[in-house]
Formats: C-alpha cells, structure tokens, sequence
C-alpha cells in the first residue's frame, strides 16, 4: 500500500481536531490539558516537566493557548507553530499561585462559567515538591469533567506516521542490544557496559539519521541498553535498580533496551547468560520462552487484553512454576515507560489493529534468578507482528565465558 | 566538632519517630504516604515509580506497612528490614483496583474510621497511564487529611548525613565536570562529550569508593555531566532538550552535572565558551557573574528566600537586563532536581540552617546564548558554605579553541 507521508504539523493538526470532535461531541467548550506527554503528543512541543506547572487549553473551536512558566516562552517559539498563544508566569510560587494565574487566563478566554474537560482534576502535574489549589476550586463557576480518556484514547491506536517511529526505535535498540551483548564479560560491572554501549550505539544513530535526529526525551543518550541491575541473584528482582558487584561467570542477566526517535520508543528485553547456563537456568529460560511464544501467537485483533495475560499465566501454572510469577504479560507503549492498554487479568478491553504493546512474561526465583524477555508486538487488521527482532533463543543469549 | 556516625537505619528510624511524633500532636491514627521519594527518605527503599499504585502506612504508634506491586516484594526484604509489613496486589489493574486493595488493607489495620494523614488526596502518584478511584472515595468512614507538609518540613532541613552525602556528590560532580570541559571541544556532538565524560567519571567514582557504593537513583550511569542542549543559540533555552548540531567555535555552552550518593545530588552547572568570548558574551557572563556573587553573599540564616530572588534581580535591572531574566534565581535541592525551600520573590519563609539550595541567576537573550552558572550552598548556624566548588571566574570557563 502507497501512503503519503504526513507532516508533523499536520499529525499534530489532525489530534487537535479529533480533540475538537471530541468536546464537541460531549458538549464542553475546552480541553484543559496538563499532562507534558500528552502536550507533546498534542503539539510536538516537549519541555522538561518540573514543579512549575504548565496546560494546553484547547477550545472546542479556535485557537490554542499554551500556559506555563516564563522559561519555556521561548521554546515553545522555537519548536512548534500550533501553539497561537503563550501565557505565562514568572515563576513558581511566585506572588501569585500558577494556578490562580491559570484562573485569571481562562476567564480571560471567557471560560469562567463553562464547561472544561481536564485530564487531572488538580490541574498540574504536581511534581518536585509541588503544591498549591486546585484549578477547580479556583473558578467555582466553571464545570470541570474528568476527560482524560479522550487523549487516553486517542494514544491506544498508533497512526502508521507512530508505528514508523517505533520501527525505526526497533532498528537502534537492536544494534545497541548487539553491542551491549558482544562487550559483556565476566569482572565487568553491568553499568559501565551498559553506558558504553549506549553511547557507541548513540553515535552510530547520530551519525546514520544525521542533522535532522533530535531527541525528545530528556536522557544521557538517545539509545539506550542496560540490565537495570538484574544480574546474577539480583535478576530475580523485576525492577532492580543496580547492584554492587561485577558481573561474573554463571550470571544470567535480563536486558532492556531502546531507542528515543521522535519520543517514542520500543521495548526490547532478553534474558542473557554469562558461560553456559546450568540446567536449572535452561529449565526457568525455556518455560519462560514458551509463555513468550504461546502468548505472542495469541495476538490478534478482537482478542481481549486479558487472554493474552491469561495464556502466558497457564503455561507458568501448568510447569508448576506460578509461584515464582512477579507481573502481568505486558502494557501498551510508545511515549511513556508504561501506558494503556494493560494486558492483565483485569483488563477485558479488547486488542485492536495500531496498538503496541509489550509480550513480556516473566518468573523469578529470590536468591537464584529472573529470566525474561520482552517484544514490542504490533496489533495489524488480521493479526499481530513483532516489531522487535532480536534473537530469542537459548543459544543466540548465551555469552562464552 | 566531633560526631558519631549514625547508622541508616537509625536515621531512618529517627525519621519514623518523628512522622509518629507530629501524627501524635495532631491527632492523627497514621500517615498515608503515596510519594515513591518520600517513602526512600523515610525507609531507605529505592523503586522504580510506575503506573502501580503504592503507599506506606505509619501509624502513630506500631510497625509500619507497605502497600505495593507484588514485583517489589523481593526488593523490599532485601534492601531495608524497617518495614514489618509487606501486602501486596498481584499487578495494575487487576480484577479488584489497587486502590480498592488498599481500601482492604486499611481495614484490616482498623483504619476504616480514623484520622488518616496523607500525602497525595488521591492515594496514588498516577503516572504513566494510571487512572483509578481515590482513597479517600474508598473509606468514606475515614477522615483524610492533607499532612504532605510532615515530611516536607523535615526533608527541608538535611541533617548531618544528608549534607555528607551532598558533599560527596559535589566530589564526583566536580571531577566529572573537569572531564567535561577537557573534552569540549569544536565539531563534536554537546551529548556525544557529555556521556563519554559521564562514563569517565562513574568508572572513576566506582573504583574510587568501591564495592559498598551503590546508585539509588535509576539512570544510565551515576555520575552525570552534561549541556542538556545548552548550546550555541540554543543556551538561551533555559531548558533546551537537546540540540541537532555538533558544537562550534564561538559556542556559549550551560553544562550540568550531578553524582547519586545515597539517592542524594548536588548541583553544579557553569557557563563555559568555545574559544575567546566576544565583547558581547562577556558582558553577559559578568553580569550574571556579579549576580551570582552579590546572591551567594546574602546567604545566611534568618534571611527570607525572597530576599536571595530580589538581590539577583536586582542586579540584572540595574545593569539593564531585567527583560533578559526567564526565572528565580534558586531551589532546594536533595533527593529530586528541585525541592522546597523555593528561592522565589513570592516565597517569604526564613532561611534555616541545614537547607541545601540552589543559586543560579541566569539571563537569557533568544538567538544569542544563555549565561547560568549554578552552586550549592548549605546554610550554616551562622552564615553559608558553598558546598560546589568548580572555578566559576570567565578565564577558567574559556575552552582554548
């Protein structure tokens, strides 16, 4: 299929109308938005969230409104043309509470008595020691209704111009997974691999997308891959976050890696072992690596977000090894760590063609190991594709030592 | 003056105490804490914040409880033996909600109709894609009260330990911001330079402290330094993300850099040039230079924060800069890149000793550059100390090139 590609501006303009479809359709004048990732979603601006707090006001019809502190004024100049008005505050606290500034802003739009969808009902992100009133007390007059499942929504169904930026995060996850795999060695520490194949695999992507790669995350490098700490005995905690020691013979190690491309990113995970694994390493890796295969074939659309959960759980129950299961099967990605839709247990939502998300059954012993992988799975009109495609097997992930 | 070490434990112990104590004075059954920074502070338990739901439970007198994912249950009985009691939910959302879990727990713990002090009214931090009822919603029975300003007060004022921790990040920042000006240099990328040095310096530190240091934070390496895309025009961006270009001569670069020491961070960023400064960029520096001094001059206990803002201010207005300015000129600073005491014209608290602040008056001029150089400084029983250390004077900063 031939398809044309669409500019940024014009991905941006297109959400900013569903959201205006959207209000229309439930009646409200504006959309008040203080999520960064959503306003980024919304615009293409990307700003680091701090204490200060920022929103995007989006009316029903018209022109948008950008507020937030004097320090992103020019940046948002700089970076995107959809925002047609800037209001802003010195800076936080400030003489006057943000979000008492925020309340005199909408009443100057004329918002004072309407009805205003919000994403959050404090109106701010409340981060970094953060507080203050809530937008909502501040303008007693206006309507707020809880509307995040707009934005929400919007995000669960990737567009193509997405799912490119996720193929492509694919393609430098891998070289960097590759090298993160070929520089691991016994008497290593895990991070100083980590970094430096981060950084080799950054540059590399640099010098392949030239001038025109940004990143839009905030991070050290653009791409990245690590063990987030889960080696050897520490591999057994899902989310370890570093370990003291260096790596050694007879280690098994869980990966992650990704790459920032347009602010999205793949997730891509693999269980490694350090020398050969012992036969009980073997047994944990294969029963995972079946829960892996059993689950990524059971995508499909119409399916529902909790079966996929659910057949990745039996083949843990079914090899006796429930016990030793930590998490559910997976999450939705692209701009966040985590996001809708959660493939759980409590989750019948059903799995729909543009969703990505992660296939990432796991099992851990406290004191022995956790073994892992992770695939970032597109759903399509008649199926499902793997975007990530590092190898998978026992043999690819085992590292001479 | 000579100090006995007090073990972490004991400090956080003391910490317990003292939520205990002020739940005591206001009559309060426990402390409901959401805050994932919070809960390090209180326990020494470092998680990865996600879209789970988790809380820790202080009564007023007793053994305290968290609340959380079944992924962290490993990780808390390995890093801290402060909590006695661990309850768990399987994963998020799950057949019954998190929050309806926790509403579960606190009856169990016969919370269901009492004075509840809490950090957050909605029971959960509510990232990455989390949507949920409040507990407050869930035990109607209960009274909640706001108390977030418990731990606030006591994180504002840093005890002996938390300012050694501080110091010592100031070493590591230091020594990675050394590697970070030698290796600026014309034609390379500013993240390409700042990881490389990043890595240099976390290599170093780690040899350095050995075997018992381990990061507390989650992050490529350790040790950071850094532009954040403070380059060239862009230096301008207060918060500029990233630049597309390599660096060049002529080049105004704001850098950054910090070091995890216990979960704590100094900050520590300078204004360097590419090559001799022009006229023009000189005058910049010396101003916001004078800025800086006549600020870090007035540090002392008793004064008010506002006081530091306007003494900056005051400098840019009479050297004809006011409109050059884009924010205040400091923050506390810890366990997060901000925190309170908030160095800001609208912040009239009083300066105490043992706050650790920021002191970064910037000045800004869009197309041009931007001119910042930030310090820590502790406030002490009878003045101030500076606690980073890096040459801030033009000659120092200027990069041969």
């Amino acid at each position: 299929m031939v398809r044309c590609k669409v500019s940024e501006t014009e991905q941006h303009e297109r959400r900013i109308k569903r959201v205006q479809e959207a209000l229309s359709l439930r009646s409200m004048d504006a959309l008040y938005v203080a999520s960064h990732v959503s306003i980024f979603y919304l615009t293409g601006f990307s700003y680091i969230a701090t204490e200060r707090p920022a929103a995007l006001l989006i009316p029903v019809e018209g022109e948008i409104t950008f507020m937030g502190p004097l320090l992103e004024v020019d940046h948002i100049h700089l970076k995107t043309r959809l925002i047609e008005h800037v209001k802003t505050y010195f800076d936080y606290p400030g003489k006057k509470h943000p979000i008492d500034q925020f309340a005199h802003f909408l009443k100057e739009l004329n918002l004072e008595d309407k009805r205003i969808g919000i994403d959050n009902m404090t109106g701010a992100e409340g981060i970094w020691g953060y507080s203050g009133p809530t937008i909502t007390d501040k303008l007693p007059k206006a309507t707020f209704i809880l509307a995040s499942d707009i934005i929400r929504e919007m995000r669960l169904i990737k567009t193509h111009e997405e799912i490119e930026l996720i193929r492509e995060s694919a393609r430098w996850a891998n070289l960097a997974h590759s090298i993160l795999q070929e520089w691991t060695a016994p008497d290593l520490w895990d991070w100083d691999v980590a970094a430096a194949a981060s950084l080799e695999a950054s540059i590399i992507m640099k010098r392949t997308l030239g001038p025109s790669y940004e990143p839009q995350r905030r991070g050290l490098t653009p791409v990245t891959a690590g063990f987030r700490g889960q080696v050897g005995e520490m591999a057994a905690i899902p989310h370890s976050i570093a370990t003291g020691r260096r790596m050694r013979r007879g280690d098994v190690l869980v990966t992650g890696a990704g790459a920032d491309v347009g602010g999205y990113s793949c997730e891509l995970e693999r269980t490694l072992f350090l020398g050969e694994p012992t036969e009980k390493q073997k047994e944990y890796f294969l029963i995972m690596q079946k829960a892996q295969e059993e689950a990524l074939e059971a995508f499909q659309p119409g399916e529902k977000c909790s079966t996929i959960d659910k057949i990745a759980a039996s083949v843990f129950k079914r090899a006796g090894y429930k016990t030793r299961t930590r998490h559910h099967v997976g999450h939705g990605l692209g701009l966040e760590g985590h996001e809708p839709p959660w493939l759980d247990i409590g989750n019948d939502d059903i799995l729909r063609a543009g969703m990505v998300v992660s296939c990432e059954p796991g099992i851990y012993e406290p004191g022995f190991g956790g073994f892992r992988h992770s695939d970032s799975v597109l759903i399509t009109e008649d199926g499902a594709e793997i975007i990530t495609y590092y190898p998978r097997d026992l043999d690819s992930l085992t590292i001479p030592a």
